[in-house]
């Protein structure tokens, strides 16, 4: 095979303000701007691309299986449309060759896809020898899935909901390095590593049948700035509540969408109890929990605080694991030899 | 003991499309209306009362335990203003005896305290020979407990939120008599009989703190009007939907409060699942499912319908008891034998 290769690493984003409800479904383009932090490479996504002229149809592996392209799903055709943007950006038309792996549970409530949507493009635009800017590949990155636009960035990293019909606005920007406020870091608790009955993307066509969400909107939209004023003063009692409050709005349009969409589990409320508990007892926010489309529960608390955190967590029962993360630096190449594309895969010709 | 005694029973109601948020906390003045059906003996309260002269002090027995009147909880607070209000009315003085008791979980989501306030008020009426119209028990009632307001009639009942600040328009009406669409049943599922951390006062009084709440007081308004279009109609169908979701609009709100509020359990979802896939199955809605402030869940339905929702049921775990109920007339006066105030409750002197 003559190629144009690339292998690249990845990782998700912890929305602190959530993104929810979609003003364009095929391009992914949100009601409400969003902020995140990117996390480091301790739950990862790896992805190799190869282009070749001897591959007669584009193939696509994730953790492991074939993806069918050809009768796909919403997903994999938003892969295929991210390939395409590519080729386009590049002026080819060879076919290409993605594997890519999700170093943690897929489809539950980690955000996988953010991780996997921007690994990929990163992943494209650098086997295809494209210098792209962080904005460009924001874009492609939001075609696969809203929230990869985020993960294209390291730090604290802002989606802009934009306002143009193509999408030409709305990409993401780091607000801060990973340097300003290295403190801050995510506490996952993983409740459970099973797939969501309701896929995000199903769920945000449903926002809009909630009689609430239309209340949200510029709630979310001020919520993104509140954040980045609580972040710029490193104002971890400000940030807890920004983002736990933000976090149950999200759920509760949810629960009033029609049919209703429930992630939480009663798991996820009891460890929300906890952090009001630890909370009260200190008389500040020390932590804040949020939870994406999904079981899992996540904390925002600073290092200094992880000690006490985790002395909350030990008092509830059932949580599977916990790991912490610290801010990360969005996605890069890995060398050659790290490349998951093995021979077994190369379809023969 | 020289008495004006009476024994009453009365029952709860079931919210249709409910009552949450308060303009006016000591009076129970509603943010919007809300209608109910009020439930047969099934479930039920019964209260005795005497009023006598040779009383030194109210004394008040809830469910056997005697209730503090001079340093009492809100709520007792708020059973010495319908006394209040009722020795107003008959121009006396004397210091009564209440004894009440409640015949299913007290503090578990039934409510306890709608049942409470209206056989409470009832009995009062009656053992002072007050000839009261509903609209002025109504408005005593309500003051005790908001929802009670609802329990003094019988059938479906509408409480108009009304707009004066002395309370005197906002009580409950009987839109049908439970002879209108006597098929209309609710099969209540009793998933935890544990009384609730947050009280239903405390709940209203966080209502405003949800930013969604707003979103949903024109909402629940209109969706009284459906509500009664839709059992005008005999229209189970229409009704269920409106049922549920004016449920989990409400439930969406209290998650949304700061602190939020949670009634809703992992149990509640599941049976919710199930009558979704019921009704996705029958291809229309067969019942609806309904969750007060509290953990059990309820569904409205008609009885041709029962056994349907009843093999829904079988296949989820853990409830711990179903108890179909049809609706009722309202309070009405026990004999003497029946009375609960028994010589040991009574004071010497």
């Amino acid at each position: 095979m003559e190629e144009e290769v690339a292998t690249a690493i990845g990782t998700p984003n912890i929305a602190l303000v959530k993104y929810w409800g979609r003003r364009d479904s095929a391009l992914n383009l949100p009601t409400n701007s969003s902020i995140s932090m990117t996390m480091d490479e301790t739950l990862c996504t790896k992805t190799s691309v190869a282009f070749s002229k001897n591959l007669p149809e584009d193939i696509f592996y994730l953790n492991g299986e074939i993806q069918d392209f050809r009768h796909g799903t919403e997903k994999t055709m938003k892969v295929k449309r991210a390939l395409d943007e590519m080729r386009k950006f590049a002026g080819i038309r060879a076919k290409a060759m993605i594997v890519s792996k999700n170093f943690f549970p897929t489809g539950g409530g980690i955000a996988s896809s953010a991780s996997g949507g921007a690994t990929l493009t990163f992943a494209l635009s650098k086997a295809l020898g494209l210098n792209l800017k962080a904005k460009e590949l924001s874009i492609v990155a939001r075609q696969v899935s809203g929230s990869a636009s985020r993960s294209v960035l390291g730090g604290i990293v802002k989606w802009n909901r934009g306002k143009k019909r193509d999408g030409s606005d709305s990409y993401a920007e780091q607000v801060f390095d990973k340097s300003y406020w290295p403190d801050l870091i995510d506490i996952v608790c993983m409740i459970s590593g099973e797939k969501k009955k309701v896929s995000s993307s199903e769920g945000h066509d449903l926002a809009p049948t909630s009689i609430l969400y239309k209340a949200r909107i510029p709630y979310a939209e001020k919520a993104v700035e509140r954040a980045i004023t609580a972040i710029r003063q490193r104002d971890l009692n400000a940030l807890a509540e920004i983002v736990m409050r933000d976090s149950n709005n999200m759920h509760a349009t949810m629960l009033d969408s029609w049919p209703p969409i429930i992630y939480m589990t009663d798991l996820g409320k009891e460890i929300m109890a906890k952090i009001h508990e630890l909370n009260a007892a200190e008389g500040e926010m020390v932590a804040g929990y949020t939870h994406d489309a999904g079981p899992n529960t996540q904390i925002i608390t600073i290092k200094s605080n992880r000690n006490k955190v985790m002395s909350a967590l030990k008092e509830v029962k059932g949580i599977k694991d916990i790991i912490t993360v610290n801010q990360g630096d969005g996605p890069r190449l890995l060398s050659a030899r790290d490349s998951l594309i093995t021979p077994d895969l190369v379809p023969k010709g």
